[in-house]
């Protein structure tokens, strides 16, 4: 497969994408769906959440699918509740040490089993030469919203805890990735053949703070969710910092995001290194000719790294024009061609 | 003057500081003010201006203060409205080119002299040895509040005025440099010993975007601010992924976020550059040893450039004990003493 080959460095007849949040609201046939239920209830509704992983497979020649979920689906079961308005809001949010210790480890079968449902219905029904990411927030990045209840500008509760109280703040990390490891697993189980640690608010840290607690505990998730053949792909959000530090992680595949120079991160990173990334996704809003000497620069940086799975930078943005995904498949496709 | 010395790449007794927003809302004593005004109007009332930039210098043996203010100030000047709520919101942004011809070059002195009075009355109150710093938002960050109408999460609208009329989003970038240089200028003139341009946005930029855009109208502000003896400071947020461009900006200091390692920024702006930065300003809320250790790391990390100016790596948070500060001060200038 040309996705989980680039993932693992073999070679490829072209460069393989997807595209961070493909399945969602800039398509007419997502918004359509979305009348049936809302955010939460597509993600746990097996049927809908399959639908909606398979709308932008039916409408573009993308070569994974990722499944319809979200970041913060474990937390729920972690016994911390999550509403989406749309922006994710938990009321209950974890503040202390009495509240890390009520964190409860989700068996991923019996309480995340929608997950894994909704896996084998898009398994069965897409080709076998296209993949199916499974995936989870990392470590850090649900503490941040654990912590803050919320987004945040500054993460000044996260990181006050955290320097407050390191050993309580590992101990959060710690439970979360007891939390998601098996969860992961459990989508590979169900036919996901790779999966993606989203570590969206780590680049919110000073470098030495991502290498003492954001970096370990993904590495610990890695780890336990590696098995031969199945690519573990590790995003960091503003990963400019660390790019010194993320090849420690352990990840078959590193996602970048679209802040850094691709080439500039493939010579930090090392020339046996495989990358994923790293179109902004505003370029999406543009032209198509700027549309296509992007991504076909972006494919000629890539050519420096030992695999290149090309994907935008961050997740597109809901008022992209549906035709400018056909734009991006096909140049992608053509400018990466061997 | 010691911080001047530093910015300059002078010989200094000890490495100085200030602190972002270190007049602001951490401070009983502003809490106290700003019952008698809400911010525009502090900002607006010269004596009330000059008593919020001086709070702290009574309280904290800093090295310099910056002028209350804020970074939007020029464009209501424009004939932009902003208020404050408290974030910054623009009911009539500028999406059009013609927006943009409507916008105006306002005379510092006459429609902006409340900063230029409130400054004289600082210089006249403020120890001959300790500095006083103008500043301005930079042309990208201030382009990218007046298309967006206030903050923003993924600046879409910025990015797709910026893709789709690439020459009509630098004339709004050029007409910006065009009423914010005077400003600096007369802030200098006023008694300003340096001039700061905050670029807080630029970091939301892939690299060839922030080359295109950003720099050239930030280095084309500081070209036409720059004069002997007064220090132009240029802080990116969010610079890691532009260290090998920012030298081209032609500022004296290069202001340095919290997410950068500062010996890392050094080694690629070279040794011959003046940096200011760079302590997670969460670090305020840990223990004091904390404060200490990173602070003389970071001072340490800054003996390797010509000058090092220190600071926070962003604005302080409001809930930073004030104490916190003093242990700050004191442990800056003990451990850059020489």
């Amino acid at each position: 497969m040309r996705f989980v080959d680039a993932c693992l460095g073999r070679p490829v007849d072209t460069t393989p994408l997807w595209v961070m949040r493909q399945a969602g609201r800039y398509l007419p046939e997502y918004r359509a769906l979305r009348t049936q239920a809302d955010f939460l209830g597509l993600c746990r509704t097996p049927e809908l959440a399959a639908e909606a992983t398979l709308q932008p497979m039916r409408r573009y020649a993308l070569d994974a699918s990722i499944i319809f979920s979200d970041i913060l689906i474990p937390v729920q079961a972690m016994g911390v509740p999550v509403e989406f308005r749309p922006e994710p809001h938990l009321p209950a949010p974890v503040r202390t040490r009495n509240d890390v210790a009520r964190l409860q480890t989700p068996d991923p079968w019996r309480d995340l089993g929608f997950v894994m449902d909704a896996i084998g219905r898009v398994r069965a029904a897409l080709e076998p030469d296209r993949g199916l990411i499974g995936f989870v927030g990392a470590p850090f990045t649900l503490a941040a919203y654990l912590v803050e209840g919320g987004g945040s500008k500054d993460f000044m509760r996260l990181k006050g805890f955290m320097h407050r109280d390191p050993e309580g703040f590992d101990d959060l990390l710690a439970r979360i990735g007891d939390a998601i490891a098996p969860f992961l697993a459990a989508q590979i189980d169900a036919g996901a053949c790779a999966v993606q640690l989203f570590d969206t608010w780590a680049g919110q840290l000073p470098p030495e703070d991502f290498r003492r607690f954001a970096l370990p505990a993904a590495r610990s998730v890695i780890e336990r969710v590696r098995r031969p053949g199945v690519p573990v792909i590790y995003f960091v959000n503003g990963a400019a910092p660390y790019l010194g530090d993320l090849r420690s992680s352990g990840a078959d595949v590193l996602g970048i995001d679209f802040r850094v120079d691709l080439g500039h991160a493939i010579e930090r990173l090392g020339p046996d290194v495989v990358v994923q990334g790293n179109l902004d996704p505003s370029v999406l809003l543009g032209p198509a000719e700027a549309i296509e000497a992007r991504a076909a620069a972006i494919v000629a940086r890539g050519r420096a790294a030992r695999g290149h799975v090309f994907n935008l930078g961050h997740g597109i943005h809901k008022d992209t024009p549906p035709e400018a995904m056909t734009v991006l498949v096909e140049a992608v496709h053509r400018a990466g061609a061997r």
